[in-house]
């Protein structure tokens, strides 16, 4: 590059921003790009929020301030459920959300959240990086002009915080509980009436028996909301959200704009972002369960096996009614079950073998 | 910044080298780091030698060419077991490998890789980035100039390959076993005698008889490995290694050299690998435990219960012997233990419930 095109190239306005690596530090330069992050969830929300703050911050870090990303919490710059659209248009760069949330959009993209009795995080993520999930999500995405990363998994979750005993498959008749989506769809078959509300009202609503049960997501988030306060019952195991993937998407030109190295940041960051959530989740739910146990005196209670084949056979009248009428879900999850079919052959000789092995004590 | 001083920037001959983003494409600049990464597997050796090269390209591509790193085997450049001192020297930049094998420099690494009954995959990434667990591996490494990183893990490993059944804990007596590490000890205690072998040889001693048996790592590795013609008896499940970590490694002085970014770019590529490997050996050894049932007739099995609980005995005692005659070795198991107690409380609700859950059908 001869001394004339440099300085043509520094004219642009472009180059002048770039970082500039001197003597072993990067240099704080001014931004080539600066983004807006809109989150699905209030700001500094644990572990979901902090996760699209830590994501920001592993772009800014690795991109030596060429990418800078202002995140905002749900309904600070647009309410939490206008974020797809919101990136869509270009109105803001990027969001960080739950792909179920879009099902309005396409009814497919909640099988990219969690299917109930579907996969686990570790199988699902199988799934996408190595099973072409994330090329059927990608798709998918690309029909509303965005450019779709998974960025987290919430892991197994809790079934819920109920204020009766579940003992029978006739306990769930009449039951009101705050459950979306799918699960929700297999309560009201069961003869529930399934409930939506925002976080912020799930607390009083179970303390006044407005509701008899809520579920949320696990030990961690549920202490945080106080929900022991409101129901002593805690059942096991989220069947109907079996390892919730989260996502960031990105406006598709906007991430077609970047150069390919802040591209490959951004991807990558996404990915660094999962292994850091299913880490904390992992982490934080530990002692979060000992501190409902033992501090607070919550019962850990399993659902009886016949609730359990119950709610897996309605799941699987939900997922196949969804199937039927909806040809990219079609495809969507004769991908998704050929995988698992496989998947819990192998889980079943290793990590459920394994764990099952390990309990029975030396 | 002047006119001047940006043409005396570029006179220092490092800003040229640079990765100048113009016009939305990284221009293919000369690099500023040449790094040479060793690893302890053959070149190219399935998910954990891809898995360097995966971890090579990323750097590269985040880095805009930034960094470049040539990976090599193996022997090609250094011995296999050579490598940790070779980086500590800093002959060359980067390592790629698994700490256990530097038990010769200290017992505790070997806890880095798996403990025998320990923590699963999800369990250990929780334990490493968000339980301290990753503090005190970078505590150990920096007596030998070395900062580690996780990189991968293989998730639950299979028991191994048996020339003839294991139908009690008698049948561990005189049993000829290439299993090398912790679990070759505990193998030993119960009567058996371990035996260590390059990968390599793995295949001739099995099938001509000279070891009744084999662990290696799970199916998709095993599979390429041919070992279901040296043996038909596949148990599981792999108790001496029910997640072993992967880890680079990196000079100090080298890793510290670098521009901040490209620190965070080199950190961020091995967690984003990590999640890689996971979901690779995931996808993968799905479909060869497939194939090495229904295409070759493998009989796959459960180690008996009371096998299992006299292995898990003998292994809390190689353990607690370590922890008794090495302080580090005490300060970390402390630490790891008292994670894994609540870990296993939390996975006893959560995945394991789920899995077990899920297997009752609909």
């Amino acid at each position: 590059m001869k001394r004339r095109d440099v300085l043509k190239s520094f004219g642009s306005g472009m180059v002048a921003a770039t970082s500039l690596a001197v003597g072993g530090k990067a240099l704080a330069a001014k931004p080539e790009f600066k983004w807006k992050m809109v989150t699905t969830w209030p700001k500094n929300f644990p572990v979901l929020g902090t996760n699209a703050n830590y994501l920001a911050k592993t772009i800014e870090e690795m991109s030596g301030g060429r990418i800078r990303i202002k995140v905002y919490g749900a309904n600070e710059l647009v309410p939490a459920f206008e974020a797809f659209d919101a990136v869509s248009r270009g109105t803001v760069e990027m969001g960080h959300g739950a792909p179920y949330y879009w099902k309005g959009k396409s009814e497919t993209a909640q099988f990219f959240s969690a299917i109930p009795f579907g996969m686990t995080a570790q199988e699902v993520n199988g799934w996408l990086y190595y099973g072409g999930g994330l090329a059927l999500w990608e798709e998918l995405y690309d029909r509303f002009n965005l450019v779709p990363m998974a960025t987290g998994n919430t892991g197994v979750q809790m079934a819920g915080w109920f204020r009766k005993d579940i003992n029978s498959v006739d306990d769930l008749k009449g039951l009101k509980m705050r459950i979306p989506g799918l699960g929700g769809e297999v309560l009201s078959r069961a003869g529930g009436t399934p409930v939506s509300m925002p976080g912020g009202e799930i607390f009083t609503s179970l303390q006044s028996g407005a509701i008899d049960a809520t579920e949320w997501i696990g030990p961690y988030n549920d202490l945080a909301f106080g929900l022991y306060k409101a129901a002593k019952n805690y059942y096991y195991p989220g069947w109907h959200e079996p390892g919730s993937t989260l996502e960031t998407f990105v406006n598709k030109q906007t991430f077609e704009s970047l150069p390919k190295d802040l591209q490959a940041i951004v991807k990558h960051a996404c990915k660094d972002a999962s292994m850091d959530m299913i880490s904390e989740f992992s982490a934080k739910n530990n002692a979060a369960l000992d501190t409902l146990v033992n501090k607070h005196q919550v019962s850990v209670k399993a659902l009886p096996d016949d609730v359990l084949k119950k709610l897996h056979w309605l799941s699987n009248e939900v997922v196949q009614d969804i199937v039927d009428r909806d040809a990219f879900s079609q495809k969507v999850y004769a991908s998704y079950s050929s995988f698992q079919q496989q998947a819990i052959k192998w889980s079943d000789v290793s990590e459920y073998a394994y764990m099952r092995a390990r309990g029975l004590g030396a």
